[in-house]
């Protein structure tokens, strides 16, 4: 199992971001083909602020696939280009880090 | 439902690093008080850096309790403060930021 992970630092109008973000994006990821399941998390309180610096992490989306091979596919599906051009515009890829991540245990 | 993410860089020697994290720490965190599930992912590529920067993703460890509640009395067990101080011993608190996320979906 692998899953890729969205990682979002604090937007400067989180409500405005949540709005977007909820209203729009999160429906367009879940037409990904291959996609399992999706958890995304809001970010509560950072108790070691550690590398992450100056940034702080407000929301966590993961988007688990059964291998990178599914994977693989879905980032190159036209659901995932849409998914993305919808980020772009809601201001979310100036906010976000995203890399993938085998699941171990 | 509410996870404790800890997110680490990667370490200058990972495979010196993933022995002591895999040999003994993972066990001691296992042993919180409250814990239902911990997750542990290995992160196989990053797509954008974003705000990470130059600290390069390496591992995610999310630790599942009921509540904020559970989650509390679990940072303030004595099981706890051990695994802590084990991640202090392995080198790993230089490495890691940590914070929690309430889980929506």
């Amino acid at each position: 199992m692998i899953k890729y992970i969205a990682l979002y630092r604090r937007p400067d109008d989180p409500g405005a971001f949540d709005e977007k973000y909820f209203g729009s994006h999160l429906d367009l990821v879940g037409n990904t083909p291959g996609l399992l399941r999706t958890e995304v998390a809001k970010v509560r309180r950072v108790f070691v602020p550690g590398f992450l610096g100056e940034s702080e992490p407000y929301l966590v989306a993961e988007m688990y696939f059964a291998d990178e091979a599914a994977m693989k596919a879905a980032l190159q599906s036209p659901e995932w280009q849409v998914a993305g051009a919808n980020l772009s515009e809601i201001g979310g890829l100036d906010l976000v880090a995203m890399f993938a991540a085998e699941v171990l245990s």
